[in-house]
């Protein structure tokens, strides 16, 4: 990794935060009556009380609030296997964001497991302790293989950040780069670059979308039949993609094509490769921490709308804003699970908090203090979940828009 | 289990409560430049520092004042196999202890896991993540595999709070009786009545600090050569316990006894048995939430002393008064293992926070609600294990005492 210029700033911060969120106790015991209340012979009554009926442990413990935040560091960004240690830092970052964003107690687990196996195995056993849990940072096919194991198994939402926030931040970016190009979505031509986690999954879901003319490629090339070397994953989407049939490399993708979207490494796409693109194309460079092509080179050779995973520029499109509301809308329901269908719910609402009015081409995509971004995801996510028919929680329309504001709304208040 | 008087109080108490303990952030973020130290690109920062020197994870993660605290809920007090989901509340209750007394960062873990192997497979895993783990309510003989084969392997300290935390509590009170009675531990003939994971610890400790006519029973009678049924753990203990070769039930064992130990099941001691006992008898009788006899009964068979699990009497010996210090202690100076030699200093610590000039039968045991208790055990742990050469941090005396002290007045200011 290359060295950051401001490595100093960030490590005191780190040393400071010291893991970024810790515990605070929602009660305090002031004498031995509370201490009885709380652990003995309290907790044992509680105990009974879900022994007897399964679902009262939302009702008597931080179940329903508490997400597993789990890696085991194998594939973080660029860096590639860092290993558990490395990954906390990160997983600790991600438990912040979800608190202060989203309400969410997420717990840090970087884990020992050198296979998917050893992955799923961690996270059925720690189910019973949680509403739900993401995985990141595992690299791919194997975060397609634990998701595919555990949501077959578990009735609680299992996610990988890593490609169904990162789908849902691409599909929001390009409904709005579409609004302003004064295209449909299957009138688009979209090239995905890389055919990992976080690409297959905004293929699959542009695909579902509406998408038809896309093309998804990888360090092979564009995926299609004439290649060999995929995996199952990469195949089903294959057959899904690519209807002209094209093949070969990047150069051959590109010509006609509105919208590039890199999910690959750092500084591999150059200004001859945009210049190749339709007129007015949108380049979403999301590979981090270096995106594919800088927003210099982009512009320079006519790129009309440009978003990186850089925070600190405009069109920041990081799946930071998607994450605290999805799952705060999941947890609030108490959801099973997480579909397709609620994914792009979210992407709608996550589009639609810039008004069509103030969309111009540096501003695709909310900054990421707009306050409202978690709980109108959030709300979407939750009416959905009830619609389908997989929330343990109804609730009228109403009461799931005051229920999701006034939580977050008062949780805000007081950081 | 019986039903308790204040049932709906205690359900009311832990729909309020909803886990207590929650996330809280120790930063917070008001502008990208802070988002992007707190997670992208400052997170991979603090990442690559630790990729590069292991030890770094205390310096830049909260890794240092975490601890698991896991459990399958094969074995929860009388109540036996309730499971993962139904130990919840009594792991969060402990959870809230170990904060409030402690500052400790306890993660609850309630986990499927149907043998011995699969909780160490999921210790293993989650180790990266924390400075210590606490295993409980996982029963007899699979508390002492489950700790041996974890302790043989990780550098961090792994507990078993129902044997080392019940363990130096009971030696405590032991310690304490004693002077009362005037006689040395080595004088003094003690029953133990529970060959579990709780009974066994603690007759080892006991046998560590010189007590010498020990004899320790089960439902089948005192552990001894003639003994067909014994495990493996039962066996060790038993071949360094009674030394007069006495044989057969409770009935044989209690003649001459100073000190009974109860750490079996509620109600399976009777007056008949107290009577049996030496003068002035000593009874902890300390099975939960029923004690093997109660006060009233005791005390009309004569008995000197009485102390049991009741958090609301006089005397209530709970291993809730050890545990907060003991990690505290552990933790402060990133310890790598707790040996036999810190859990007797912890004791000497906790039996001399009562001061001789006011022990009396009613008061062998501090009050639960006593501040200094979690500061004098955590310093006596810190400084053992640093004399010990098995803490990561050194520091002198002086430093240690400054250090916990701080650190728990400090914390407890705030709630």
């Amino acid at each position: 990794m290359r060295e950051h210029a401001n490595k100093k700033e960030f490590l005191d911060f780190h040393r400071k935060a010291l893991g970024k969120v810790r515990h605070i106790p929602t009660v305090n015991i002031r004498n031995e009556r509370q201490l009885a209340m709380a652990y003995m012979p309290g907790s044992l009554t509680a105990c009974e009380e879900i022994r007897l009926d399964g679902q009262n442990v939302f009702e008597y413990t931080g179940r329903a609030n508490r997400l597993a935040e789990v890696s085991n560091g194998k594939r973080v960004f660029e860096m590639g296997d860092v290993g558990p240690d490395a990954v906390l830092p990160i997983l600790e970052g991600k438990a912040l964001t979800l608190k202060l964003f989203g309400d969410v107690d997420a717990v840090p687990m970087a884990i020992h497991a050198e296979t998917a196996e050893e992955i799923v195995n961690f996270c059925m056993a720690i189910a019973p302790t949680v509403g739900g849990i993401n995985i990141e940072g595992i690299g791919s096919p194997d975060a397609f293989y634990v998701e595919k194991a555990l949501s077959d198994v578990l009735d609680i939402p299992v996610f990988c950040d890593d490609r169904q926030g990162t789908a849902v931040a691409v599909l929001a970016a390009i409904k709005n780069s579409l609004k302003l190009l004064g295209i449909s979505i299957a009138e688009a031509r979209i090239v995905v670059v890389g055919a990992g986690a976080a690409g297959l999954a905004s293929a699959d879901l542009l695909l579902r979308s509406g998408a038809r003319d896309l093309v998804i490629l990888d360090e092979g090339g564009i995926l299609g039949p004439s290649r060999t070397n995929m995996n199952v994953f990469q195949s089903e989407i294959a057959a899904r993609a690519n209807p002209k049939g094209i093949e070969g490399g990047l150069e051959d993708a590109l010509p006609g094509a509105d919208i590039l979207v890199g999910l690959s490494r750092g500084n591999t796409i150059t200004k001859d490769h945009i210049r190749r693109m339709n007129r007015k194309p949108v380049v979403l460079a999301l590979s981090l921490p270096e995106p594919e092509i800088s927003r210099e080179d982009a512009v320079q050779a006519g790129a009309f709308i440009y978003a990186s995973g850089n925070i600190e520029n405009s069109n920041a499109l990081l799946n930071i804003h998607v994450f605290p509301g999805i799952v705060r809308g999941v947890l609030d329901v108490r959801a099973r699970r997480i579909s397709d269908s609620m994914l792009i719910v979210a992407s709608d609402a996550l589009a639609a908090i810039i008004d069509r009015r103030n969309l111009t081409p540096d501003h695709i995509y909310p900054k990421f203090l707009g306050s409202e971004t978690s709980p109108r995801i959030a709300e979407a996510i939750a009416q959905a979940a009830i619609n389908e028919g997989i929330a343990r929680i109804q609730m009228p329309e109403g009461k799931v828009f005051e229920n999701t504001w006034y939580r977050l709304f008062g949780a805000m208040e007081h950081i």
